[in-house]
């Protein structure tokens, strides 16, 4: 199995008739999606999504992917392939359009629909080519053909890219559920034709390759939610990922059954099911929805309300509910459903939804005691199908965090694929499917950026640096001010501190230290300004230091009058 | 059922006769244990724990319950009881003893070895009196009677409190694992004796309420932990807390099983081990144990680390070693045991270490993957059998948060405690057992006490706000130089920031602002160092925000020559 190696450099340029392979992002993570196939001087890209921050990223709104690998070469890019229309794989959309606008966007009906909505909140107008399963499509050397897959979101495609280099068949993200709610089947038939064609290459989803076994069916859901919304004695209030049609359909059906009304909440689940529904993907019962303004009107009985927040963001519907900062508030009686996965990374914030729920008198149901949720990503089960109908001679797993990558390329050496025949790569790590053998021939630079309010890319990981530090133990600043002419001390020190827990009393204990420090300093010749800064700064967080056994941010500031 | 209302008031004077109950720590948390009962003018307290702070608690170490409710009755207080040696239970009696020295100390001889272990390092000699099970004993007005209980670590005990106000039973932590390693079994009969006497007033741990069933024998895992050290290939790292004797112990005779020697890796597992073996606990056959310094020289097949660190805490050795920062370089072919349960608020760092150990070719066996842990607390089944043999009239669910308290009250519902005989209480409730009827009588205050660094209650909730915002946004401060005599500007505004992400040179751009602002504010009349601060601040944030949409702290500096 080839790992990338610590001290990759930078790849020697492509083989005649090769193709090249850099993930800018999904690779050792789960999210910001994006992969770039180049051939014949030409590039093609699947997916351009973002990733949610973790808390050792304070601050910061969304990740993007690094586009500076292709920056230079904007005009070499045929298309943009969206496997489908979840976050990870289309949110970063806008910010690469902003290097170039007309890149040819390529995607399903629902898929287009939402990156157009969320374009049209960037002011841009995007080039599109809508394309359905079992199509062909050329862009520049890249033969692409589509393929039906399932997903916790409709409409999902696998790309297969064919060039003179070979054949690749990237999965997007799918899991094989057999009853599928909208009949739309995984195209297991499609990848056994591309199976006996030669796969040269596969590249497949990991998230759930630890899992054993199968994923149930989204169906197996539907009596669940029915049985909670029947026995529920008040208020009924889902929350849902804002782009899971499906499973907001089951709950529309059995508010239905019951005879609830159904209220919408949050902006985003209120775009993305108008769309859907506009598109036909949700079948909405005309009366049944209700303008969540209008929810105290109806007896609690009555009523169904859907919102987003099931990740417990904290500034969505469900978690303002839990602390009780909105409009519908949670009462004794009340039942909330949380029908959706735990993004892991999200647990201590839904934990905290589920006890502020309780506390007010809610009954919570969750994955955690029904069976109220099913993973749109195939486990070690299904992803072994997939090997075995696809035969692949060289196996890149994509999609995931090392373990599930790793985990998912011990599936692969299982099915018989050649352990030197398995690439596990990162972002950034190039990889070249040259002679029928994918290969890693160096590295490139595939950091994170950060959108931060209306930057893109001004936070670096130096400000995230000078973030932990100031959130973990606060600074003091020391402000000194040198009389230009003369060298000596005009006014000052004065000593400020926030975060720090440190008494304001203690902290005046240290100036006679600074004044001394500074007096011995002058003593020894000239005092330029970097040279009080570094006597300051060693001073103060030495006492801090000793005094305290802690390190707070010292900022010595020197200002000539 | 009674629930606290968030505007309770002080409590009156507890009546005649009439039992006082209130918990300092550990209802609304998993944590920092600590309940206070009073009688007769008298104190007895139950546990003395810590509470490990979540990512919104920044820079801290740990947290404590507030002493505020009995600092000025320290001399009150008969007898500090320690259900058993876990850190939420005895980590803050370094810092109760402060408040006064020679309080006695009551529990088992491990809890008490393992408290004083701990004192030791705090420099304090305390008062012990050892207790077994069986025994009773008088504190004041106090008389307890003491019971086996099976838990997670050895000789953990249950306490039943007699006054006149009636008989009390707190369980502290327990399971009722029916195959102990010990053959220690949480005494049942016992708990049926107090019921046929009559238990006014049950206090049962929470945690597993919600967990259907019943907790698996702690034996069933010898077997798993045999078969991972027979076929790992190479050296094998157990992880594990620094307290589960039995757990250690399955460890090394599995070790010793297969030919292994053992060496213990972190202080606190040396420590801990080393007094469960003098005291009898840990049986480790002699030259099994060898030197972690000595590992180099055994080749890896030969090898069981322990050590801690099955929490991702960053500083452990587990976590050094995902990171390539302990000298202990984990290789391809090594496997990593965790044997532990995953604490609510660690899943992000605990799935860090699983990454970076994989990423460096280890194998990671985890309760996600093997059975190689059983909780240490009683699921819901086992908590049935407990509330069907005491048959209390009242029912107080402790030690949980919300979700597991009110599922605890459901599960007393079910046999048969009058609903309104059941009392969830929070942290600083007063709940008072009078007349055989447990009654929420008022509040007191019970807040978080954060030690960080060496001192105690010093970082406020305050502070912690301040360091929210300071790692959230960083800070901009902008120091502003004014001749006293004149009152007109002499230096400055300098700006400097922080964590902003702002570029330096755009942060310039708002210096003509300031200046401008300043101008204005001067000619309006006299300008003060606080209307000074005041138009920075308003013209830095307005600007901040508009351009950036960000709010960092913005900190003036006004400093007079």
């Amino acid at each position: 199995m080839s790992h990338p190696h610590p001290d990759l450099g930078t790849p020697p340029p492509l083989a005649e008739g090769g193709l090249r392979i850099v993930a800018l992002g999904g690779l050792g993570e789960i999210g910001r999606n994006m992969a770039v196939f180049e051939h014949d001087g030409r590039l093609l890209i699947v997916d351009c999504g973002v990733l949610f921050p973790e808390p050792e990223q304070p601050g910061i709104d969304l990740i993007l992917p690094d586009f500076e690998y292709i920056r230079d070469r904007m005009d070499d890019v045929e298309a943009l392939v969206l496997t489908h229309g979840h976050e990870d794989h289309i949110g970063a959309v806008p910010y690469l359009l902003r290097e170039r606008r007309d890149i040819p966007i390529v995607g399903s009906k629902l898929t287009l629909a939402l990156v157009e909505a969320k374009l049209t909140e960037h002011r841009i107008q995007p080039v599109k080519v809508e394309v359905v399963e079992g199509e062909r499509h050329r862009f520049g050397p890249f033969e692409t053909e589509f393929f039906a897959v399932n997903h916790s979101i409709p409409d999902a495609l696998a790309v297969a890219i064919r060039t003179s280099a070979g054949l690749v068949l990237h999965t997007g993200d799918f899991r094989m559920d057999q009853l599928p709610m909208d009949g739309r089947l995984t195209d297991l038939g499609g990848f056994a034709r591309l199976g006996a064609e030669g796969v040269d290459l596969l590249m497949s989803d990991s998230t759930n390759a630890e899992v054993p076994g199968f994923v149930t069916s989204e169906r197996e859901i539907a009596p669940v939610i029915d049985e909670v919304i029947r026995t529920a004695q008040k208020r009924v209030i889902v929350a849902s990922f804002a782009s899971h049609v499906h499973r907001v359909q089951q709950v529309m059906d059995a508010a239905a059954n019951h005879g609830r009304k159904v209220a919408l909440v949050g902006r985003s689940m209120i775009r993305n099911m108008g769309i859907a529904r506009d598109l036909g993907y949700l079948k909405v019962p005309p009366e049944l929805i209700i303008d969540s303004r209008d929810v105290e009107a109806l007896p609690p009985e009555d009523l169904v309300l859907i919102c987003t927040g099931s990740q417990g963001e904290p500034m969505a519907a469900l978690s303002r509910m839990a602390n009780r900062d909105h409009p519908i508030r949670i009462a004794e009686g009340d039942t909330v459903l949380m029908a959706s996965s735990l993004v892991p990374g999200n647990e201590t914030a839904v934990n905290r939804v589920i006890n502020g729920l309780t506390r007010w008198g809610a009954r919570v149901v969750h994955k955690g005691n029904a069976k109220v949720h099913v993973s749109g990503h195939a486990a070690a089960g299904e992803l072994l199908y997939l090997l075995n109908v696809t035969r692949p001679s060289n196996f890149m797993p994509v999609h995931g965090e090392w373990r599930h990558m790793r985990a998912h390329a011990e599936l692969a050496a299982l099915t018989g694929v050649p352990r030197d025949h398995i690439v596990i790569a990162e972002d950034g790590v190039v990889v070249d499917l040259v002679d029928g053998r994918a290969r890693i021939a160096g590295a490139v630079s595939a950091g994170y950026v950060y959108v931060d309010g209306t930057s893109v890319g001004d936070v670096t990981d130096f400000a995230l640096k000078d973030r932990r530090i100031l959130g973990e133990e606060g600074f003091i600043s020391i402000v000194i001010v040198v009389d230009s002419a003369t060298g000596k001390l005009a006014g000052g020190p004065e000593i400020h501190a926030r975060g720090s827990g440190i008494d304001p009393d203690m902290l005046s204990e240290i100036l006679p230290q600074i004044e001394r420090a500074l007096e011995n300093n002058a003593a020894d010749g000239v005092a330029d300004a970097q040279q009080i800064r570094r006597v300051v700064r060693r001073t103060v967080g030495r006492w801090v230091s000793d005094t305290f056994r802690r390190r707070p941010m010292i900022v010595p500031v020197v200002i000539e009058v």
